[in-house]
């Protein structure tokens, strides 16, 4: 052997493997046959994270029912931990974008995990006689239940995070609305002047919007904690001990702190990718909640002389070398951006969905990067809304309630009291004089000002 | 006025309308403002009858409250049961593609009415000045409370047609798994022979991904229950009356006898589309398990000479004039169409939400009519692909049965007992020697054939 | 017999088919196996012409060679010229969304042709002795052959009308430029002021794009002309004549008015849906362009007292109910959902070419719907924005005068002359004091009144 | 100022910016305004050099008219030659998903460039008032002309290298088409045996189809090239000197080896992102071509027992771990993935397109991303299937023509001779008693053994 390498074997032949690397052959191989993104595995935290969760999962229930030696059991249930914990992200190196269903996926883990607990036994690397990637760590697993559980349980890790800055968000919005709550304007529908309202009460709204879809991503979530752990290669549970299938799922709920089940039908859930499909849908749904939102935003700090000009979002970064003092909404901007992203996304997770095929869908790997990708941007995007948008946002307070004022909009508040025909007049009579509806409803005796208060409080 | 037409009157000027149209000057402003699509509004009964639904809770509330008098209240009742029934969805000529936010699908309902209430108290059409399909048939509502809340409705109605085809189609797929329930074959992943298991085992798969859809389906479809009405033009209530608000939800439930309840925020409810994505996610979801199982089908009888040629689909119409004998999987190929339809709705329906501004969405007609003909499509592809294809299906039993026997994916079955080592030797000499991996086992003493039975009962 | 319906038979056996229908039995079947959309056939006006097209050069062809006798030749294609001018339209039932390919519409056209070639003869209908349905319409053709070229043609077809109301379209946006020539704006970057410009060189942007998208389709476009006809189900020309396969494309050239070419790998040809994609492409361009016009003219006219108000559109219809004197952008709008429904058909198209297998693609009906509905509806949407909108467009001459003068975006014209630094402390100047730029920096003779009109000369 | 960073000013104020950056204050805030993707603008080395290129050329025509010292010409220019060459990607660490319009690659590359050019005229970073990043390096330039023309160049020296990988991957299946040229098979149309081909001809048409998609892609890379340099902020031209807008396109052609033309309307090519849909489409054609040739060849190698197993695909990996022997076609599966991204990718450059307003197109940044990352994994794909795939793969001959030569598919090649009714027979009994059509031929004296040799030559 070569200086700075180790030679391991598999059923093709033996390779080269650097002498420090914690992962070995099945690793290598990958890294050879997939250079395609350069985004390694290890980038996706949550999905090391939660591959080490299901494999520790499966070494103490392999342990506990005497499958493998409690000392090796042990052992691999402390690099679980370690692998759990971060420490050795860069022992992923196989490529996000990978063929083989996740194989190289759960055989980076196989092997890392190894020479982990090797080397807290004392042996060196590779010594996979004493404790085997395949033999123990991956006992009574295959990729094909072990890859989509970890997806999945990746999926509900990286949404807390996005639910937690979701909530930072929204909580912004509705302070915004508290601080705007009498501020009025006027309300526009398909872009033109409508009735009267406050600026709370649109900002509120974007608050309650993204409560709402705070449940709608728990809901979709719920449905990822259903695995088929324990079904191995197709469903059928062959080559796992019976005690096994029964007892690991609730043994992975343990370790992970999350609340998994046992999918309802094996077979239908080592190919069906349905969940991954409601979740990609209703990270679709969040994301293009933002973009609306951001659009919005954009759209009311128009200006500052020939736009909406109702809003200013605070600078951030000089807009322009020749245009002096123009600052632009970068941060909407971004956010629409990511938006864009998600949407794409959802037709790939869509078009790697249809392509499944008889007992296994080859393509996970495609729609686990897309959705880890998205739920990360869209955390990233929800943090630098907030911090550097929304809570700075002021009110142009003295056009909005000049504006208000003027409008004919006011008209239609009238109508209750006035009726169309009249309210209809008085506004044509305001359109053309420039003055308001409420000073001619008022000067020609139609309402007494107490009134006007009482229609106009929106 | 001329022979045939009639002349009404809004607030552009006058418009001739035929005389025996049950329509008004807005529906016919309509027709020449959006000949796009040709599909009229009409076609989407579902979408009719909600309309009529929520124009008669809304009658109703108004003539209790006093709002319209009576005898009219009644008259408009009379005239949406007649809408809903289906008599009239010729009177609905506008097109389903059109600007304005639904507000000519609203006019046009209001008129059309209008005109048969007119017509049960002896009026001729167009006499609005006894019933005015605004001041009394819109009473208290605008498009942008009535409109979205009637295509949530329709999109609730549709569906019911859906689960029932999906839930035929679904036991069909039961019943032959059941037929099947005995007959062994070679599953496979990643389209390469993988373990044993049964015909039975797929299509039961096929039977519970498809109800768990509509589980999905129903829950997706509780978020359309939500909605706005009462709250008028921009979710403020401006223009009705503080009692109609509260009572016209309830007497909606109790008119459409679906459990509507009142949005949260009517702000955010009146530009909100998140219930749409949701729901076309849901039937995208639906559409793509649809697909999968359908490629499914198609894969496992292709041949019959050179494919899987493990089921016969039952002929349904000569395949070729010049490959005498040919039947293709004409059923399968078509529901896949449809799922790559209601695929591509889904973006449609992203786009026209993400495009939505400030406090309305002017773009839900094509919402509208996008989920709309998408549940269409499905309902019917889940009955042809029942009725023409599934119940007809056999399995060539023998075939599978030899392949099998002879598939060397029975040495995993054998590994728990002969360990991963013999098991791969055995594997090795059957594929080199053309016998079967059970034969050789049991020739050499591994196994005895009463074992073999335990192992290979899937 | 019973009354009212003849029996025709096929492989599968026998079926009644109504005795006055142009078709037969295929047909018949088709109905019954693809009850999906219910939009039929011919709809599709231009794939009806085109099928007649190619049937006809196929005739010709035969005839010529003596592959079918001269005068059974002659009454084909007769038949055919009464098919393509649209007289029996109504003949071709079968629903556009079908499986086989497009079988069930190659066999509707060899049916109706059929017939109507023996009707000319004095033959009842179903006499296929004489004159047979696939024997001598279908000689020398296959499906796939047939079916693609069809589609391919039909969509250039289709194409002619696109194109010239694209052109229409364009005039009118470069005559309203030519009429907005002198009219002085601020120009908008992310929706902030940033120069001056005038607003005829907005609307001149809108023509030049469309004019180029006209070249971009006309490309697109091209490769369509290029097709399989004669190299029947594979490719690879089995049971074609070869003098046939040598002469159709030139006669179907001379027949349809197209200059068509041969295929240049006959076997590729079959399967690959390369030129739908890369026109599907070119329609969702088109759309977007459309979709960004529209977004921008409903945003220029927004307003009245509290949008940019910067131009009017022609008010088409009546905005609302409940706010007097509003008028909505209806027209742009209607375009802006029908450019959502064009992107959402080219992830269908998509999603048919991916799922493509092996020697022929089956899910070309899907395509063809798709790409044919996108170009009806974008034509309708290209002649109602130009006749009922864009012809119509005026200006707020004063508003954007007196804002283009008023605007600090003018000191990024003085910057040539002023410097960086003046420049900046002039506009800021002028932004807190409320007086325009120029009237500062002239009053401070910091510039001549005619080097402003030179600097300002956008 | 604190040891490690220096001070730099904006208009917004100060920041500190590591002291040996060769990046800025603008560059700086960027860094915190957008950590969104963790991907740096670095990563894009095309894109790098691409704005390298665009300075370069905008630094020799400002020096050639006298609008910057020659020496400061001088050492911007050598300083672009540096950035082009790669040495300091890791000077731009802007996240790729950006606002601004992209404001914050072009301040990056202005700082960069302006810091390396102080460096070679033996200033410290920061010494603005000596070269400044905006008054030098930007001069007569605007973010808004020069980083689409950046994009623009990025993506034609992207699309070089995707270009050559696909000619080589075409080459490769050509070869293979050439080595099985005479492998007779049993082609198939929707899945079902249809008529004879060779092996060769199947992939033969892969090769063909890859060399059409390098042509399309050449075409719409040539739309990319023409662009709006010169014309700054919104295609007016202001602040630049018109001489400038008259050479630096020439100049830019010279400096970056493309041949670069003017746009023909400055206003619209400011907004237009048409080219960059159009480049998107062609992308995804090919991808989905790719995607349909590796579904082929995944089909193709089923097996090894019970699939099709037609060719044999060179293993690289194990593929199970609990499946003896079992090797999956992992390459081609990663190609499928790639494909779905792309796909996706497409919807997020048309949502991005769709969304533009007025003056600009604030969402070219996620747009560039999201091609230039499909250019790199389609590019990466290219080669992973070639060198690790199809340059491997064998025909499983003997089963082929075993195959071919038992198929009723036969008979179609027979009709031209036997007609339609004997061949139907003949394939019927062929059917029923297992011998071949040609068989059966030959012994009943229908055919000589030569006139079989002739049909059969496909």
């Amino acid at each position: 052997m070569s200086t700075g390498v180790r030679k391991e074997q598999d059923s093709l032949g033996s390779l080269a493997v650097p002498k420090s690397a914690l992962w070995g052959i099945h690793t290598e191989r990958a890294i050879l046959n997939f250079p395609i993104s350069g985004i390694q595995l290890g980038t996706h935290r949550h999905l090391v994270r939660a591959l080490a969760v299901v494999k520790k999962a499966a070494a103490l229930t392999n342990a506990e029912l005497g499958l493998i030696p409690a000392d090796i059991g042990q052992a691999i249930a402390s690099a679980c931990d370690t692998v759990a914990s971060g420490e050795v992200d860069d022992a992923f190196p196989v490529d996000v974008i990978q063929g083989g269903a996740g194989t190289s996926t759960n055989m980076n883990a196989n092997e890392v995990i190894a020479n982990l607990a090797l080397q807290s036994l004392g042996h060196p690397r590779g010594s996979y006689g004493v404790i085997d990637p395949i033999g123990h760590v991956n006992k009574c697993q295959s990729t094909n239940d072990v890859y989509p559980t970890a997806v999945r349980l990746a999926l509900v890790f990286a949404l807390e995070d996005l639910l937690e800055r979701l909530a930072l968000l929204s909580a912004a919005f509705a302070e915004r609305g508290q601080a705007f709550a009498v501020i009025p304007k006027v309300g526009r529908t398909q872009l033109q002047d409508a009735v009267p309202m406050t600026l709370g009460q649109e900002f509120t709204a974007f608050a309650v919007t993204l409560e709402e879809d705070q449940r709608r991503l728990r809901e979709a979530a719920a449905l990822l904690t259903e695995c088929s752990l324990g079904a191995t290669a197709i469903g059928t549970g062959i080559t796992a001990d019976p005690l096994y299938v029964e007892r690991v799922i609730d043994k992975l709920s343990a370790v992970s702190g999350v609340q998994v089940t046992r999918a309802h039908d094996f077979v239908e859930a080592t190919w069906d990718t349905g969940a991954f499909m409601t979740f990609s849908g209703a990270l679709k749904r969040t994301a293009i909640k933002l973009s609306k939102i951001c659009s919005d935003l954009r759209l009311l700090s128009s200006g500052p002389q020939t736009g909406l000009a109702e809003i200013r979002l605070p600078p951030r970064q000089a807009g322009s070398s020749i245009m002096p003092g123009k600052v632009n909404p970068v941060v909407p901007e971004v956010v629409n951006q990511i938006a864009f992203f998600v949407a794409g996304a959802d037709v790939t997770v869509t078009m790697a969905a249809d392509n499944g095929q008889l007992q296994l869908n080859a393509f996970e790997p495609v729609i686990a990067h897309a959705l880890l990708q998205s739920l990360s941007w869209l955390t990233n995007g929800c943090d630098v809304l907030r911090e550097l948008c929304v809570t700075g946002i002021e009110a142009n307070e003295e056009l909005l309630r000049s504006r208000a004022r003027a409008s004919t909009a006011q008209a239609t508040a009238l109508l209750p009291v006035l009726g169309y025909a009249v309210a209809a007049e008085v506004a044509h009579r305001a359109l053309v004089s420039g003055q308001s509806v409420i000073d001619i409803a008022i000067s020609e005796g139609l309402l007494l000002p107490e009134q006007v208060e009482a229609l106009m409080n929106v």
